[in-house]
């Protein structure tokens, strides 16, 4: 009946998000939302804070805000990501944004007209190739490897590729795969991108996430050149329904995503802005990372045993070191598609790895699985319902 | 030192932003801003109710939500739009959004392709015209009228102009112009857009608000085809800051805003749209907006009698019958940018009219005018003030 824009017409609603959706069913092992742990929202800390905003702060909580944010979060964020991540030259300022979902979409409307090109590792995060697309940019995919992205396929799609504006990448606790970028990968994507003027968006929604091995150095810790967009959230450290991210780039760049976010709503939630910043500086923000890094290790842990013990040698699967999800690979001989389904009927949803390809018409033989929000039971429960119906795939 | 896109390269921060960002000199009288009265947030209830919240639900507040928003509060509003605005055909849906301002950018984005038109009032609110630009969309305006919009303005333009994809109006209590559209106008004006298959986007954030005279029913009310999109909020009712709106429209429009919503900030702050449900449904809501309309009718009539007193008869202003301005037109002798300069170097700051037009290079002799947010005493100050430079520049 109506005439939509071209670039919303061609917009599909995130297989995710429906799937998502269909998980109101309490008897569904839901491994295919990427919901925090609800047991690690510090709920008395922020029920505290709540009560001090509204007997001291309520008016201004209450008002209209900054677009940049509220000055005293921007300051203590830009505080902790020059301590904790070495981020922070002094042509960097910080936005805060509504959700890092919003930090991505921005990005892509300031530099990406109709047609142009951003560069994704190939999978990658759906929210963020579903909004290039919303903005008539086309995602195009460089094959990830275990330690980051192809390196060859990389210049060799950057040769080939007109009006390549941006580079999208999920250098740590890669979401779907699990996996990291290593430095020395990191190093030369930014040379790469550095030396053709391309512009890297470098989200990282999971870096205080690591639970095991070292801290690898941010690509926005090298960069000099201020070409990189470091985008990250308060959404798997404090809450993910409050929907507070922030943005650490040029202040160029910052500039212009200020007033592309002034049109989009103005300001971020204000009332919770200033509940982070109150956490940050009130409450002990390392001690409550610290206690999410251990719930997500024990849990992670869980599902690699359990994985271990019910798959059989045919079936791959990611080791994270950090993050929410592992990424698990299926012998080309079992159909993904009913692969999935049939887990479904057995109350198990993952979601197919095809959604996070840029070229959607691509086959995957991989699902993510999310480790945060299922309790242990469901975890143990679950894989060994996937590790049965592969028994059953293989045999046939 | 970046290449940015067209449509955001082109893009000015909004004049009242920068305005109302140099107003934190306690000084300066601020009739510039559009800011609900800081007395009108009912900061008691919003406590009581977060307590409760965090008492009861923390869980699934602070957890991610669905994008189109809490149910309990769709229905809630449906409900509401329903008996006071007889808004709510069959096909109609209700979506929560991030603040009207997200309503309005997500109705461009998913009908308009970069360089179609939309047309406006002409003034219009700037928060519109700009988002409409940031997505390479042309505001074109239409004169306005004390009634609304000229008719023969509107079918005239819609003759000679190509790819019109949108009409956006406020009709009831415009900002800046502080008028409302007549019956017979909103009538003609849907008729009109109607025949030639053009969706109208109905922004109602003052609705409520309405301190004299009889309501006027709203387009949607009239919409048997399903092609106005009604935006409202709880900005001016409730909080502000707190960035929680709604678009009511057909079914298949709400669909395509839903993803295009997906992809910007996966969802509205989830805790703030159950406290919104919850005051909605436990408090006095329309005792909450008669308390707001007793304000403003006292401070509107307050503003309107000292400009009565002070302002000599050349000059013009309207007698708005709700919502948060007043616009005020200066005879041509005066030049209104060194007016507009002049009355901030004696710490009054008022918006100067060309900021809202479409054509931003079409000249102005108006200004708008606040009476919400300042104090009874700045605002008698303040139109002295303003009065006295009026009669200085005619005396000239």
């Amino acid at each position: 009946m109506f005439n939509f824009s071209d670039k919303i017409s061609a917009l599909k609603p995130s297989a995710i998000r429906e799937i998502f959706k269909s998980l109101t069913d309490p008897e569904i092992i839901a491994f295919a939302a990427g919901n925090p742990a609800s047991e690690s929202f510090p709920i008395e800390e922020l029920s505290a804070l709540s009560r001090e905003l509204f007997e001291s702060q309520a008016v201004k909580a209450l008002q209209y805000g900054m677009t940049e944010g509220y000055t005293p979060l921007r300051e203590a964020i830009s505080e902790r990501l020059y301590k904790k991540f070495g981020i922070g030259r002094d042509f960097d300022r910080t936005l805060i944004v509504t959700g890092g979902q919003q930090g991505i979409e921005l990005s892509c409307k300031i530099f990406c007209n109709e047609g142009d090109v951003v560069l994704c590792e190939n999978p990658s995060f759906i929210g963020a190739l579903n909004a290039f697309r919303s903005l008539g940019a086309k995602p195009v995919g460089v094959p990830l490897e275990q330690d980051g992205m192809n390196l060859d396929a990389l210049t060799d799609i950057l040769d080939k590729t007109e009006n390549v504006k941006m580079i999208y990448m999920i250098p740590t606790f890669h979401n779907p795969m699990g996996i990291t970028t290593s430095f020395e990968k990191r190093k030369a994507i930014y040379q790469i991108a550095r030396e053709r003027n391309i512009v890297i968006f470098e989200d990282n929604p999971y870096g205080e996430l690591r639970f095991e091995g070292k801290d690898i150095l941010t690509i926005k810790s090298i960069d000099d050149a201020g070409i990189v967009i470091y985008c990250s959230s308060f959404s798997k450290i404090l809450s993910a329904g409050m929907r507070v991210g922030y943005v650490n780039a040029h202040e160029e760049i910052i500039q212009k995503m200020t007033v592309a976010k002034q049109v989009e709503d103005v300001h971020t939630n204000l009332f919770f802005q200033m509940l982070c910043y109150k956490f940050m500086t009130e409450c002990d923000f390392d001690g409550q990372i610290a206690k999410i890094r251990a719930l997500y290790l024990r849990k992670c842990r869980l599902m690699l045993d359990t994985l271990d013990k019910v798959m059989p040698p045919e079936i791959h699967f990611t080791r994270p070191q950090g993050g929410l999800f592992v990424w698990c690979t299926l012998p080309p001989a079992i159909d993904l598609s009913t692969f999935v389904a049939e887990a479904l009927k057995r109350k198990v949803a993952v979601v197919p790895g095809g959604t996070f390809n840029c070229d959607t018409d691509q086959p995957s033989s991989a699902f993510r699985l999310n480790f945060s929000n299922p309790s242990d039971e469901q975890i143990v429960r679950g894989v060994e319902i996937l590790g049965e119906l592969v028994r059953e795939y293989l045999e046939k």
